[in-house]
C-alpha cells in the first residue's frame, strides 16, 4: 500500500503528457490583455473536469474600482472573467490559495521569435511561447497537483482554492477582485517564474510617465526649438542615478545574489510625429521597483525629488518642469517571515522532490503576493516553475521538467498543510 | 498717367484687407498630408477667379513614380490634386513658375498652442495658424502679385506659371509631377518663410530612419535584457558628433551667420510597448541636410561610416548593428548663382520695394527648389515674407506687412522679367 505521497507523485510521474498538452492549449490561446477568455476556457474546462467547484466572474463589482489599491486604467472587464476553482476539504484542516494569472504581456517584434510567439512548439524538453513561463506552467502546475490529488482519491481536510485571475501584469486588479470577494486562506502559493527557488519576499512596483516638454521648430533650423528628446535623455541618465543610490542601500541578505535588487526600468519612450521636426514633447514610461521594507509613498517620493534636483540644473527643465504621473498599473511589496510555517512546509516537500534544499530568496519582481498579503492579509510563498529569464521576452520557454516537479512539491505541500483526511 | 509699377503697388495697398481674408481662409483649411483638397480649392476659386487657365491634376502618373527623385511613401494621391494657373502672356518675354506648397506638417500638441492651431487669428498684425508662415503666407503673396497686374489691366509678354503643389513637406513629389508633367520657365520663385531673404543656395535633406536592436526581458530583472533606448542614446550621440564634422566644414560665406548650416535632426523615436519589459527595438527618425555643394549619395555614406565607426566601440552593437534606412522624404540641394539675372531683377524690386539691399544667404532648409532646378534646369530662387522661427512650431505666425511687401516686391519682378506688353 502506497502512501498519499508516493500516490500523488506516482500519478504526476505517470501523467506527464497530460500535463503538457494542458500546459500547450494555454500556450496557445494568447492571452494578452483583453484577451483572456480564451485560456480562461481552457482552464475552466480543466476545472470542470476535476469537479472543483467554480466560480466564475467579470470583474468591477465589489468595491473593486474605489479600492486604495485598484490601480488600473483598464475600462472594460466584460467578456474576461476571473475563475476560481474549489477543492473543498472534509474540514478541520488549514486552507490553501493556488494563485495564478492568465494574463501574459504583449510579444513584441515577431521576428525576433524563432517560431510563432503562441506556438507551444516543444523540443528538447523545452515549450515555447509568450506565457509559457509567465506563469501558465505555473498554472499547469497547481492544476496536474489538484488532480493528482483528486485523482488519487485522497480527499483534504483544508479547502483548496485555485484562482485563475486577469490583469496581473497591469496591477492586479484580478487577484484584488478576488480578495475582496471573500476568498481568504490560511497561506497561498502563487507559482510565478523563480527557477524553482522560493521567495517569501516580493519587490513591489509601480507605473510612472514622465512627460518632458521641448520647444519645436522646423528641423532644418533645430537650434531655433528644443529637442524634447535631448531633455528626455537627460531625464533617463537621472533615473539612472537614483537606480545606483537606491541599490547601493540595500543590504537585506535576501537580495544578495541579485545584480539590481529594485530596478528602475525605462519600458517605452515615444516623442516627435515629424521627421523634419524638432519634437515638443516626450513621454518615458517605465516601472520602479519597490523594496520589501518600504512603502509605495516613500519611493515615490525619491522619484519626486531626483526630477526635482534635475530641474535644479538644467535651465530649460527649472523652467519647463518634466511632468509625473504615476498610472496603471502597481503592485504592493511582499514580506513574510522567511521563518513563517509555509515556508517551512514548502521547503520540506521540495527536498523530498529534489533532495536537496531550496534557495530562499526575495523576488526582483512584485506579484500578486502583495495584494493577498497586505490586502487580504494571507502569508504568501511565491515559488514556480518558470524560468526567470526569459519571462517577457522573445523565445520565452519552461522545462517541463520544473513543471512536473513544482506539481509534485505543490501536491505533497497541500497533503501537509491542509492534512489528508483519513 | 502712373506707371505700371505704381499701378500694381497701389492695388496690392487699397486691396490689403482681401488679401488678408483670402491668407486667413487658406490658413483655416488644415491642409496636413492627405488632407490637401481644401486648401487646394480654395486656391482654384481664387485662380478662376483671376481667369488663369487651369490644370487641375491627381499626381502619380507621367512615370512619376519611377523618377529617380520621386520619394513618397504616400500611396493614394486621390482626391487631393496639384494645381496650375497661367496668366498667359502676349509672346516675347521671358517666363517665370511661381510655386508654393499647400501641404503643411501636424500641428503637433495643442495644448502647446494659444488658440485652435488653425483659427487663422489676427492680433497685432500677425496671421496665427499652422501653414500661415509655412508657406500659405507666401502663396497669398504670389496670389496677390497677379492679381494687382491682373485687375490693373496689365498684359505680360511671358507666361507666369503659378503652381499650388502637395507633399513639399514629405519629399516633393508634387513639384515634381509638376516638372514631369512639362512645366517649364526661364525662372522660378518659391516664397517660402525666408524672412524677406534671398535665398539662391538652399540645403537639400533626407529622412533617415535608424532601427536598433535591444533584448528584451522582465522589467523586474532587466539586468538580463539590453535596453534599445540606451544603445538608441548611443546613436543619438553619434549622429550629434557627426553633425558637428560636417557644419565644421561648411565655409560658404552663405551660411555664415546660420548657426548648424546642414543640421541632423532627431525628429521622432518610438521603443517598447510595455513599462515593465525591457525594450527589444528602438526606432530612431530625422531629417539629413545635404549642403548645396554635395550630393546626397556622399551625405548617406558619411552617416552608414559614422553608425559602423560605433559599432567599432559598442559590443552589443557590434554584433547587432543598427539598421540605417532612407525613406519617405528627399529633398535635393539647391545651388543658382548668386549673379543670376534672377537675383539681380529680384533685388532690384526689393529695394525698390524696402528702400534698401536684401539680404542673400544660403537656406537652411531645403525646398522644391532642388527639383526645379536640378530635374527640371530651371533657376531657382527662394524669397518669401514667413517667420523662419515660427515654421514648424506651436503658434506658427506671419507678419501680413511682410505678405503684402513680398507681393509688391514680387509683382515687380514679374513685370520686369516677363515684361510689360505695350
Amino acid at each position: 500500500m502506497q502512501t498519499a505521497e508516493q500516490r500523488v507523485r506516482n500519478y504526476i510521474k505517470e501523467n506527464r503528457i497530460r500535463g503538457t498538452r494542458l500546459l500547450q492549449k494555454m500556450v496557445q490561446e494568447p492571452s494578452t490583455r483583453g484577451e483572456e477568455s480564451g485560456a480562461q476556457a481552457v482552464i475552466i474546462e480543466k476545472c470542470r473536469e476535476l469537479g472543483l467547484e467554480m466560480d466564475i466572474w467579470e470583474i468591477g463589482s465589489d468595491g473593486l474600482v474605489d479600492h486604495p489599491a485598484f490601480c488600473s486604467d483598464r475600462k472594460d472587464f466584460r467578456g474576461n472573467p476571473n475563475a476560481v476553482g474549489i477543492m473543498r476539504g472534509t474540514g478541520g484542516g488549514k486552507s490553501m490559495i493556488l494563485n495564478g494569472h492568465i494574463d501574459v504581456v504583449p510579444a513584441g517584434d515577431p521576428k525576433d521569435w524563432d517560431r510563432d510567439p503562441f506556438s507551444g512548439h516543444i523540443e528538447c524538453g523545452k515549450l515555447y511561447g509568450r506565457g509559457s513561463t509567465d506563469m501558465k506552467g505555473g498554472n499547469a502546475s497547481l492544476l496536474m497537483a489538484i488532480e493528482a490529488i483528486k485523482n488519487s482519491g485522497i480527499r483534504l481536510k483544508g479547502n483548496v482554492i485555485f484562482q485563475s485571475v486577469i490583469e496581473e501584469e497591469s496591477g492586479g486588479a484580478g487577484s484584488l477582485a478576488a480578495v475582496l470577494r471573500g476568498y481568504k486562506a490560511d497561506a497561498a502559493i502563487i507559482p510565478e517564474p523563480t527557477n524553482m527557488k522560493l521567495f517569501p519576499k516580493q519587490q513591489g512596483s509601480m507605473w510612472f510617465r514622465i512627460s518632458v516638454k521641448g520647444k519645436g521648430a522646423h528641423g532644418g533650423t533645430r537650434y531655433e526649438g528644443v529637442n524634447a528628446i535631448e531633455k528626455a535623455i537627460l531625464v533617463i541618465d537621472r533615473l539612472r542615478h537614483l537606480e545606483r543610490e537606491r541599490n547601493e542601500r540595500i543590504t537585506d541578505p535576501f537580495f544578495r545574489s541579485i545584480p539590481i535588487p529594485i530596478p528602475i526600468n525605462i519600458g517605452k519612450i515615444q516623442a516627435g510625429d515629424w521627421p523634419s521636426s524638432v519634437p515638443d514633447l516626450a513621454i518615458i514610461e517605465g516601472r520602479m521597483g519597490v523594496a520589501p521594507n518600504e512603502t509605495q509613498e516613500e519611493a515615490k517620493r525619491e522619484m519626486a525629488e531626483a526630477l526635482s534636483n534635475l530641474c535644479n540644473i538644467d535651465p530649460w527643465l527649472k523652467v519647463y518642469k518634466p511632468e509625473l504621473q504615476w498610472f496603471g498599473a502597481s503592485w504592493l511589496p511582499g514580506d513574510l517571515d522567511p521563518d513563517h510555517q509555509l515556508i517551512k512546509v514548502l521547503s520540506e516537500s521540495y527536498k523530498d522532490v529534489k533532495g536537496k534544499e531550496p534557495l530562499i530568496e526575495a523576488s526582483p519582481w512584485a506579484t500578486d503576493g502583495g495584494i493577498l498579503s497586505k490586502v487580504g492579509g494571507i502569508p504568501v510563498v511565491v515559488f514556480g516553475p518558470g524560468v526567470t529569464e526569459t519571462a517577457h521576452q522573445a523565445n520565452e520557454y519552461i522545462r517541463l521538467e520544473d513543471v512536473f516537479e513544482a506539481a509534485e512539491i505543490i501536491a505533497l505541500t497541500l497533503l501537509e498543510w491542509c492534512e489528508v483526511s483519513e
